[in-house]
């Protein structure tokens, strides 16, 4: 179970420093054998919403037992706790301010444990930098098998938030939002198969939607089946319905932003 | 050959989303002592040609038997194929949209497969992302050493297109293009040694390039070589000529882009 | 010491192209039980300095013996020389311009050889990428065990300089400048504890600091200690006074930029 034991990266610390850099370096001094991945450091900044998203929609490909370490922290050195969790046979390490909201979600059985053995930390800690002084020290003792019961006492008010859900608004209409926008300029929205079923149907009925300036009455099943210039909704891989357009951004062409409202009305 | 395999990524993914994270995850699931090495995940979004540059320019600096998965994917879900290629001892998993064009080009003996072996993804399918569905689960298993044969036979009609390359346009006279821009504002052309053999000597001969609203006479050694704010070529690291200034992007100083032409006149 | 032996990257080639992809086949084809893992491929182009940070910034959370290749070298192919440095039990391959500087500044005992031996170069060597034709195979040789008296002669004239210091200006006043401004919008000052040390006491003296349009009065623990739009000091996690804001970019507030004058008045 520990040899070739996974450490993953979930931060908002960017790439053009040297902070996840430095996170890497104290896992390995203190378990050499370890395996260091990114899941992304691209999160992003200040926003513990997207970090959310990023980690519910990558860890559970990883083997059990991978110790995912989620430092999107903009309460660091506050009175927010460090916390360890264990949900569906993961390991987490991050700040207990809601960033791992949505991996309980999708997990029925989870402990939260906030860390307070200090003998576990990098000394002085500092301030500003958890990342490197408390959760990577942590996850780098973790992976080498130190029991999950020594960091910390179990607790159960961790935090917690609901992610925006869409709203009914009308007898066959729905508000939503979108979520966040990728690279691609795809507008991920926070509709689902559990909100709105009859979008998910391999044929769904008639429907329109309104986003940005666009308006939306195609679901395709990919991308390259959109028309030059036409904005249509898939199914996107993380089971939310997205705004695209064939190989050009549909951010560009819809003008709506993260937040934005999505309306959908069926018929 | 499988202990220690190296399984590299390539992909437009980027870096602000989890989508290599999760590609990373499926194939350390199914081999957990894969050593999974980014390439890059930055190509330009929807670029196969860019893509195609990516991995033509770095898959042989890596040992053999190394698993290269390359992901610039804007047909995903469409009817192009999935494709395992072994060129010069390497292996490449990837759609069949051309994305290894460049490869082939380097190597003399290429054996590609389509992928029909369905047994070897992950389901559901998703048709918005078969890098996580598709490409890293077959190069997961690949890596654990499943016999090549398993996934497909081979097919001839694979998918191949040509490096746009530069035109004689007069007795001494070539037009060029510009086929990326570096991060450091170099400005590579597809101008080879076996274009205009001449410019690649130790001492070319007098000749005149156009590019943007610059006039370049020189070709030096080194960027270092380059008088503050002159525009020079150099023959870049990947063989093409490249057109540079020392210190500053040459990009912002010629006002070319890619796809920009590149006028070339010897004596 | 060499199994599992660590190499380390720092450098200037970005992740939009193949460059750091391609260092990372040369390293791992020599040794292909080498663990690379990145520090940043970040540095802003062409800037040593800012290279100089970020590799004293995470050298030192590494385990001993970590190589550490470090390529931000404007000058490749010029007169400048490529070196090994030996500085508190780490190694360090690259360009002898200084980039090293700042870890030199952290370390008692430091041995620096130029490298010569071109029998563990990349042969034809290009001249203008030394980090895929030089660094990365000498750091591949290195992480193999091969004795470094091998790669050529200790040198003492090795290229430092000296990071910008805070000056005093008047009896109560000094002068710094802004170092570099971080992904967060954070302004990390050339001010450390030896040059100002009230400012880092717990509860510091009244002083007035200005920066850009700003006038910061108020050094707090954290940033979340922060009000809404105001801007602090914080002791940051690198040991120099960052100038912040809480879960806004303080560089948009202040509007002050990389170079910047910091004038402190106490009292």
């Amino acid at each position: 179970m520990n040899a070739n034991r996974i450490v993953t990266l979930t931060t908002d610390f960017g790439l053009t420093e040297h902070y996840a850099g430095a996170m890497r370096g104290v896992i390995s001094s203190i378990n050499p054998f370890v395996r260091i991945l990114d899941i992304t450091n691209g999160v992003q900044s200040f926003d513990v919403l997207d970090g959310a998203i990023a980690i519910s929609q990558a860890y559970h490909y990883f083997p059990p037992y991978t110790i995912h370490v989620v430092v999107v922290d903009p309460g660091v050195g506050g009175p927010r706790r460090p916390i360890i969790a264990i949900a569906g046979q993961h390991f987490f390490v991050g700040p207990d301010n809601g960033v791992l909201s949505l991996v309980y979600e999708r997990e029925e059985r989870i402990s939260v444990r906030q860390i307070t053995s200090e003998h576990y930390f990098r000394h002085p800690v500092s301030h500003t930098f958890h990342g490197r002084d408390i959760f990577a020290p942590v996850a780098g003792y973790l992976s080498k098998g130190v029991e999950i019961t020594k960091f910390g006492d179990e607790i159960k008010d961790y935090v917690r938030f609901a992610a925006p859900r869409p709203k009914a608004s009308g007898p066959n209409a729905w508000k939503g939002v979108v979520l966040k926008i990728d690279r691609f300029g795809n507008l991920m929205t926070n509709i689902t198969v559990n909100d709105i079923p009859q979008l998910f149907q391999p044929v769904p009925p008639a429907f329109k939607l309104t986003i940005g300036k666009a308006e939306v009455t195609q679901v395709r099943t990919s991308f390259s089946q959109g028309a030059q210039g036409e904005v249509f909704a898939v199914v996107g891989s993380a089971g939310f319905l997205e705004i695209c357009a064939n190989r050009v951004p549909a951010s560009r062409l819809v003008g709506a932003d993260k937040g934005s409202e999505v309306s959908v009305m069926m018929g």
